[in-house]
């Protein structure tokens, strides 16, 4: 997949340039330099050689195929570019160029126009206003960064060819080697979802790492993530999370969604580790490429002075890992040669004056007890100890681990060397013990998240012809909103359970109504334009006999005409009083980038004021339906306390899958709120209570 | 304060070796080596000379006085050694030998001895099990660290001596000065309070950081802190944070303290900021040290390339600064020489081909900018920059500059050496935009605690008499656990409000009560041995007349004989029926360092199940009282939801107070509840109706 890119027989540079310190200069330049070991053809109507190369005027006079293809021209001059690649049939290229989208409606007019001619004559393109590529393994730089990373086995797309040149300036600086390097650019044709799938499939990449500002089209990039992130991590930095202004919306769903709600769902949904800093990226980066995953949750600690120690095991207590147990058998083997003031139990404390060879026997019978998942070594640079040669115990030892080892050699210059030594052999080494362990942390949760069952779907059967009527009335009637008994209908085409309910015009309907119902029963007002019911007065409940409804009506009716005169009122709903249980409320949303999105929260306060609320991207598996019931702050609450009975947690798994199936079977929906659903105990089921939808114009 | 160990005439040294690597030479070569002016006597012995200097048998024997007496012989030996300096009048011991209080029950003895003669003697310590002491103004090198830290402000103290062995080695290799440096050990005598306010007192020490495991006293530590604090920041990293096990205790209040909620209130309300990690420790060290404190939360970014300036600003959108709009001037200014493809507006991205001179010009406009209260140089290696040029006019602008200058350099080999040129010139140099907002928001919350006006108590009447007669009662009954009533008449001799209420032993009481009190009214069972009243059937609400009152009477007293058949009835309580409010819960717990701490939360399970509890250490000021109340997460309830009135939050605060001074006054108390509050709304105060409380055996 895109083979090409990384691994062409030949590459013709247009553009390419004599002149050092111009772009089509540098490019060439680092194809030439970095042990390339294809044909290189420079493209300069104004050469004949350049940098030893032979030099062509274009790329049709070159005399053989042309795999690969970078363009270093200015922006007006790419499309006729481009029409010679078409026939010369290059079908991969690289445009270096900037002055498309990313320089107002001009540029964006040009790169319209060089995408649909790119379609029509099949060519791939990465870019426009891009860095370039990097491939060790083809020796490949079709970029003008400075410099060519290590080999390695990590992968980096980034949308930000800034983040390129830092990056790979700190990995040559901390000896980082790198599979392939590449910069997006505005991504015009190829995207992070190929870019993705197609490190995916490269043997030499064993981690993927991105820096996204946006996400072209969320479903596939999910789809392709969740597959890939079944072989290797992919840890993504996504920047822009500021918040664009709130979103004017009716309903709570709609208020509470925005875009990291979205992108947070949808990384957790598909195994993507996020790296919420630069830092935390490299930190992560670092472990994943070079250490095993833990098996599991129990750290060992071990260290030459207290103070580190408790500060690491600090950090482990506020993340998921915990301090293991240490086995009798391992405690009574360190005994044997650690002095009696040392600590045999986590964290292990050979004290300030242990030697490299104390850490070593330290190390190696910890590394046997099998209780232990990973292991942590700090050292303060004592008198006593010398970092370097503890380095290269840990790497002897390590080698035949299978279990991740990390360090964090604390100070400077006199860890510097000890450092590297760890670094050059896959130990990665972390200025500070707070870091190692968030790498941890960040390793188990992946692992947790790979070991999960094949994700479970469930399909409702749904009258679908029913709720297409019902859109096509509302439509007809050049209305958005939904009224209640309109929304009561679909859901209960959807399968949820909903109270009895009847339309009252009159009086005389509603005590009608109400006495096939059976006492007591709530009324409410049935009206399009009335939001928010109660707070309008347009909701009675627990009225009993016949007179309670007729007085009812009357206020009902008459609150609503007082405090909305403009609002419709097409009768009122009489309904069934439904048993005690917990209010929750579920919700539809619509993210641009990532469809229809699902919302779960607790009713009244928890949602409203206190925003604790759980989103996921549709379609819900059964998994995430109980994933994101368990997100929220106040699951407690759903448990039961102080003796109440636990509220039927299925029947809101089951509500949630029948809400996201209806998302996802009209995508006419815009917004949606069920609220509320009232929670009965255990075994009972949830009943729909009220619903409001807004659907497309 | 404490200046001969600062800054004393002449050092001894007590075990002075002639052998390389034990610390006894180590030490006197520190003296000898960087610089100290004063006379310098080794003690040992066996020797006529060491390391060139007159070697003197004992203390005694020196003709000279001896301002400071450092000791590095085995523990056995360190008592005679303090005997003799008492003869020689040295009152200014550092102790260095380990094997006291560290080793167990035996050295704690011996460490305990040694505290008794050296306060009998008038000596002052600094130690045992430490590492020495540093003063870079004085270049007195009093420890056995490998190396001197170079000249500087900032002053660290620190328990644990490895971390002070990494600081200095960190420090060293990037060029961080330090005023003191000093290793507490066991705080045998001088603990971290002292030590704090000697450098405060210190007017080389600008910044003064420390790394504390425990405190030794709580108020003091207080008190020393706020003081110091208003003129110098302390930043302080805590560690043993991981709970030392659940707390027994029979209130909610006990049960959600731990001392984590007591440091984290103590250091708030002494104005230290507390820094989460080491890497944190050291940004925050560099910020404070050298750059002035941000005048508010307006923050400029500038930068060469897109992806960095948005992790910046995302940066700063998670924390308490902002991005400052730009006045119109400024980015007129910035037009007319910054490219059209640039933004002038924030973050202000000079885009990729920047030069020295281009961020020279841009710096020099918007420091100008009077909106702006700090500003954050990001800087990509890009081929058209220069870092070391950006670097030299950074430091040329800043030197005049009124507000934070900070800077990212991101990548690592090409950005090295201006870093260096950064640091070396007081600005501060990050890896990672995130560090440098995260320091710029601990510079702007520092300075918001500092400007706070100076900080008020109130006094209220209260009617101690009344107290303690009650507490002498209930102790003569061998009780721990107040009833109800008792509770009660201690809450009103603190001026609280309280509903009516009658104690009624037989039905016939309770009915005359209720009338006497006027319907509605609550009945409570009146018990010292239950606890949780309503769960145990043991309170009736809104009973209207005589017969419901003859009914609940039974109900209640057969439910608690049912459930609690070992509880001693002493009667049922008939209360005043509370008019509708907010619930909260108030408490005093003890914490073992800070003494009483005073917790507030919302009634019901916002304490219970979602833990959204607030603490602060008694007493409480009026600003501390409001403080605590805005702290908890569910705040936004007691303003008011959905056209709710605002609840009263001045009755809280005072109810707040009036437990505090309680709590003050009366040791004794272990642990009370006001659960609930019943908090009326804005302007009509609050009613304390039901409270539990246990005193000290």
């Amino acid at each position: 997949m895109l083979d090409y890119f990384f691994n062409p027989s030949s590459v013709a540079v247009v553009g390419a340039s004599q002149t050092p310190g111009k772009i089509g200069y540098d490019i060439l330049n680092n194809i030439l330099q970095h042990g390339y070991r294809g044909a290189v053809y420079p493209i300069n109507p104004k050469a004949k050689e350049i940098l030893g190369c032979k030099a062509y005027p274009n790329l049709v006079s070159v005399p053989s195929d042309i795999d690969l293809a970078v363009i270093a021209l200015p922006a007006a001059a790419v499309l006729t570019v481009m029409e010679q690649c078409g026939r010369k049939k290059v079908d991969s290229v690289v445009i270096i160029s900037a002055g498309f989208k990313e320089v107002g409606p001009h540029g964006a007019r040009l790169e319209e126009e060089l995408a649909g001619l790119a379609r029509d004559l099949g060519i791939r393109v990465v870019g426009p206003n891009c860095l370039g590529l990097i491939d060790t393994k083809s020796s490949l730089n079709a970029s003008f960064a400075a410099g060519m990373p290590l080999d390695g086995h990590i992968g980096f797309f980034s949308q930000s060819g800034a983040l390129c040149v830092a990056i790979l300036d700190w990995a040559l600086g901390e000896n980082v080697g790198f599979s392939r390097f590449v910069s997006l650019g505005n991504k015009m044709d190829i995207s992070e979802t190929e870019m993705m799938l197609s490190m995916g499939q490269d043997e030499n990449t064993r981690v993927i790492l991105g820096y996204l500002e946006s996400i072209e089209e969320g479903p596939p990039f999910m789809k392709a993530a969740r597959q890939v992130a079944q072989e290797k991590p992919i840890i993504v930095i996504k920047s822009g999370t500021t918040a664009a202004g709130a979103k004017a919306a009716s309903s709570h769903t709609g208020a509470l969604a925005g875009s990291e709600h979205a992108y947070n769902a949808a990384f957790k949904q598909s195994g993507i580790i996020r790296a919420e800093s630069m830092q935390a990226l490299f930190s992560y980066a670092m472990a994943f490429a070079s250490q095993p995953l833990p098996r599991g949750a129990r750290l060992a600690i071990i260290t030459n002075s207290g103070g580190p120690g408790i500060l690491a095991a600090d950090a482990c207590d506020r993340s998921s890992l915990h301090l293991s147990p240490i086995r009798k058998e391992t405690a009574d083997r360190l005994r044997e040669f650690l002095p009696p003031t040392a600590s045999v139990y986590n964290p292990i404390d050979i004290i300030g004056d242990a030697s490299h060879e104390r850490y070593e026997k330290t190390l190696s019978v910890v590394v046997q007890d099998e209780l232990i998942h990973a292991i942590l070594i700090l050292l303060t640079p004592t008198a006593s100890v010398d970092p370097t040669a503890v380095a290269r115990r840990i790497v002897k030892l390590a080698r035949d681990a299978d279990k991740p080892i990390m360090t964090s050699f604390m100070g400077e210059r006199k860890v510097r060397a000890a450092r590297k030594i760890l670094q050059d052999h896959g130990i990665p080494g972390y200025d500070y013990p707070e870091d190692a362990i968030g790498a941890l942390d960040a390793m188990l949760s992946y692992r947790r998240w790979r070991e999960k069952p094949e994700r479970q779907y469930r399909r409702f059967e749904a009258d679908t012809a029913k709720v297409r009527e019902i859109f096509a009335s509302v439509r007809r009637q050049r209305r958005q909103d939904l009224i209640e008994t309109e929304a009561r209908e679909i859901l209960r085409a959807y399968g949820f359970r909903l109270p009895e309910s009847r339309m009252a015009r009159t009086t005389k309907e509603a005590i009608s109504a109400a006495s096939e119902i059976g006492y007591p029963i709530v009324m409410k007002i049935a009206s399009p334009d009335v939001l928010h019911k109660s707070d309008m007065g347009g909701v009675r409940v627990k009225l009993e006999n016949d007179a309670m409804v007729e007085e009812a009506f009357f206020d009902i009716t008459s609150n609503i005409q007082r405090r909305q005169p403009e609002a419709r009122i097409l009768g009122v709903m009489v309904q069934e009083m439904i048993p005690q249980g917990k209010e929750v409320i579920l919700g539809i949303t619509r993210d641009i980038q990532f469809g229809p999105m699902i919302m779960f929260g607790l009713g009244g306060i928890y949602v409203e004021v206190l925003k604790d609320v759980a989103f996921r991207i549709a379609p819900l598996s059964v998994e995430s339906a109980d994933a994101m019931i368990r997100d929220i702050r106040s699951f407690p609450l759903l448990r039961g306390v102080r003796g109440e009975l636990p509220a039927d947690i299925e029947g809101i798994k089951d509500a949630l899958m029948r809400l996201s199936q209806m998302a996802m079977d009209f995508p006419e929906i815009i917004e949606a709120d069920i609220n509320p659903l009232l929670v009965c105990p255990e075994g009972q089921g949830a009943v729909a209570v009220d619903a409001r939808m807004t659907i497309q114009a």
